[in-house]
């Protein structure tokens, strides 16, 4: 790489004046400020620190924003003899988020729920031109086929955040979507919201402490119900799903290893309209019924603001809280916010070949994605099958292009790219605890189809994620964990 | 629930004076002013905020201080027919130290080494007078059979600090020991020690974050030999065990899932004298011969400052880094070194018995007591297995006492407490990485006896510790780990 041997140039030149270690930190900044010169002055020369385009006679080079379930099916399906494939992503792992609910409450593992990419995608970690990179895309140069990065180091005293560039002859953006909290104040602050796995950690932690706490003596018996009340936000299946997942957790386990406290604990469910709106009816009923039953409180009502501890409805009720838990849907980005390109409702405009028309090159899946208004079709939901859906059509149509001779940068014009993408609802699924689960496999909300409730439907469930969950080894673990929740009840070590 | 109900009422009325839940904070204040006061002229009136003192017609209270091994084997044998059992710690769990190191490099899970103290003595959290707290104990009051609490909350937004007192009829202070640092500067702001399993989260997320952070372009080559130096100082089982971990998962794993950094990550075993020094010479050379082979390189020196990306030796190398763990053995914690009471070399003195000589009902276990001059003993070291020998000792001495109507305070004077505590050293092990270990089941450094080196002893290593480890569930599971491992290598998701 010849823009690394200018680097070290530069860097052996300044290591002389001073002995060499000492000069690791002065050596980092002039380095740092000159490329962010390159970088300024970047648009007139066209000087790149990072990964240089691709020559005609090398493999052509896949971008792939995001490591959700839209880019990593997409990472696994690509032809790696065809292209070189760099990852970009804050989090180097794939989380498999219908389980997530499970770990909260260490019905599962954590790291039964998490993928590592090198895992999906061997190619980013053993070939010698393929990369994970775990950095955020801060911008996009269309016109130059470059986005430019910054490392992410959580403020782990390590290295400095270090920006830089990579070309593209291919970018797929598929960096998802954001928790929406509608601009209501303290949601940030002071809920969690469940969609990664540090959240579900938190929620985790959060949770044990309050059981612990609410047993010290001098806690009043007001704070002992406030600490141990668990409030939920949002009736779609994350939150049913975690309401369900946590009064398991409470029958089964608090009643036996917090006994001086198990009166004092509840989950409330609040949601606007009725929930799980995406069920057919007779579900939606069979769901609310099972969640009472097993003392989850389903309340209606629209949170207006979000205290330390209490939220306020919009009719002025208080509602006090030591957990509370935000999951009321995904909204845009501000990195798609920031893209100035077409947009379907907020998301990345694409056409039916999931492409984004107005540039070249470039792709959008999963939930930062929606069709364009002159396709003629809907905005699909945020869903994981249609992530999934999507990042494997991708992947077989980039191939095909690639092995066309399309792969490298504006070479794709006069392939007929085949059929275009077509999404059919393969119907929805939602646990709601105590061995129950809904299964809708109707095709959309007003068709007519199989609608199953109860334990089979949990059969179904479990079995149709236990052969999702993607690698043999986390396969393993899920039903290891499973067996074990199941024999020796969840674990409650508070690490 | 008429609780919510009453809550709802509360605030409503409130809310029409004021906002309703602004009241939790004032109402916490009030307490804790209240009975700070108590405690305050508590040497003059004798109010307890807390556990009152038993009466004679109650079962007698154990107040066991910490949940390290020491604690746990005391608390697993304690008769809760006689005593009612309350465990104050910080810690909601007993880890498995051995097999801590293993964590850090994804051999073993978090969950598989840590036991909730709720499964090792359930009475602590379903009989209704025996309790576990997630506490400090600042204070004891030994006159009055009395310790002085506060919560631990970690910061987490959830409820202030809470004082509370606990009146005991029988101490038993297993607190344990602190790192060393020797005073050198920036030990604890830039190392990492291995003693809590929320150390091997923050090892394992810093070394796979450095492995990812080195694969970004713009790292000087410098700069990507210093975030891959794994620096260990001390030569202790601790330090050795983790640097055998650490090049296992370097030859094993980032071999083939980091393939692009491999050649630039190294470990360094920094030790003043030599390692294991407790070991056989013959072991102690094997030890050095494998640890060479595999990787490690072993540094005779004396660390002098820390620097946030370099150590200074005394003879003025540096040594730059991108982790850094620190295991130089432990010393007395401030709180052993805030009682008022007879030490031997800092530790809390006890005699044969292991009691506190000095005052009614206390007695000490694990790294925080030593057997005091008077005994004619030495003092033991700072082991598993003497902590789980005296934990299991003195089990047995408080049932006796207890069966023998000695149970509550004041009341053991005359009863006899037979047999006085003998150590029998069994040997001591260690894992030096590649399926290697040593055994060595010699009584003292000079006497003569078995010492095993090489795939047996590992062998032996490993059945031993499975054995050890204390739940069913926690066996199962570090077996299940192993089995992984050896199948599917380790896992690289940094959650």
């Amino acid at each position: 790489m010849p823009w690394f041997k200018n680097l070290i140039k530069i860097s052996k030149t300044i290591t002389n004046q001073s002995s060499s270690y000492k000069s690791i930190t002065p050596l980092a900044s002039p380095l740092l400020t000159q490329f962010l010169q390159f970088t300024k002055h970047y648009s007139t020369n066209h000087h790149v620190v990072g990964l240089e385009a691709t020559k005609s006679d090398q493999k052509p080079r896949i971008v792939v924003l995001g490591s959700g379930w839209a880019g990593c099916r997409l990472m696994k399906d690509i032809d790696t003899n065809i292209y070189d494939v760099v990852c970009v992503s804050p989090r180097n792992h794939m989380v498999f988020t219908p389980l997530l609910a499970s770990t909260c409450v260490g019905t599962l593992e954590f790291r039964s729920v998490a993928e590592p990419i090198g895992r999906i995608q061997p190619a980013v970690s053993t070939q010698p031109t393929s990369y994970f990179f775990l950095a955020n895309c801060n911008a996009i140069d269309f016109d130059n086929h470059m986005i430019q990065c910054q490392t992410v180091t959580e403020g782990v005293e390590t290295l400095e955040p270090w920006n830089f560039n990579v070309s593209y002859d291919k970018l797929v953006i598929a960096s998802g979507a954001h928790a929406l909290t509608f601009g209501i104040k303290g949601v940030n602050e002071h809920a969690t919201f469940l969609r990664e796995v540090h959240h579900a950690q938190e929620i985790r932690r959060k949770l044990l402490l309050n059981l612990m706490l609410s047993d010290v003596p001098g806690v009043s018996e007001e704070e002992k119900r406030r600490l141990l009340h668990c409030v939920v936000v949002g009736g779609g299946p994350t939150g049913v799903e975690f309401s369900g997942e946590l009064s398991d957790f409470i029958l089964k386990d608090v009643h036996q290893r917090y006994a001086h406290v198990k009166d004092y604990i509840h989950v409330t469910l609040i949601e606007a309209n009725e929930i799980l709106s995406s069920f057919d009816d007779r579900l939606r009923v069979y769901a609310t019924k099972q969640l009472t039953k097993s003392g989850v409180r389903l309340v209606r009502g629209l949170v207006q603001d979000v205290q330390p501890e209490k939220i306020i409805l919009s009719d002025g009720t208080n509602v006090p809280y030591g957990l509370l838990v935000w999951s009321t849907g995904v909204g845009p980005s501000p990195f798609v916010n920031s893209l100035d390109i077409p947009k379907a409702k907020g998301r990345i405009g694409i056409d039916e070949w999931l492409r984004v028309p107005s540039v070249q090159d470039v792709y959008s899946i999963g939930d930062c994605s929606g069709f364009l208004e002159s396709t003629g079709r809907q905005v699909l939901p945020a869903l994981a099958q249609v992530a999934e859906r999507q990042g494997k059509y991708l992947a077989s149509l980039l191939n095909k292009v690639g092995k066309e001779g399309g792969g490298h940068a504006n070479c794709a014009q006069n392939i007929n790219l085949g059929d275009p993408f077509v999404y059919k609802h393969l119907g929805s699924m939602a646990t709601i605890g105590r061995y129950k689960a809904l299964v809708d496999l109707r095709e959309s909300k007003e068709a007519k189809g199989v609608s199953l409730a109860g334990f089979t439907s949990f059969f179904v469930w479990r079995s149709a994620y236990l052969t999702r969950v993607v690698s043999k080894r986390n396969k393993f673990y899920v039903l290891i964990n499973w067996l074990t929740t199941l024999v020796f009840g969840r674990d409650i070590s508070r690490i």
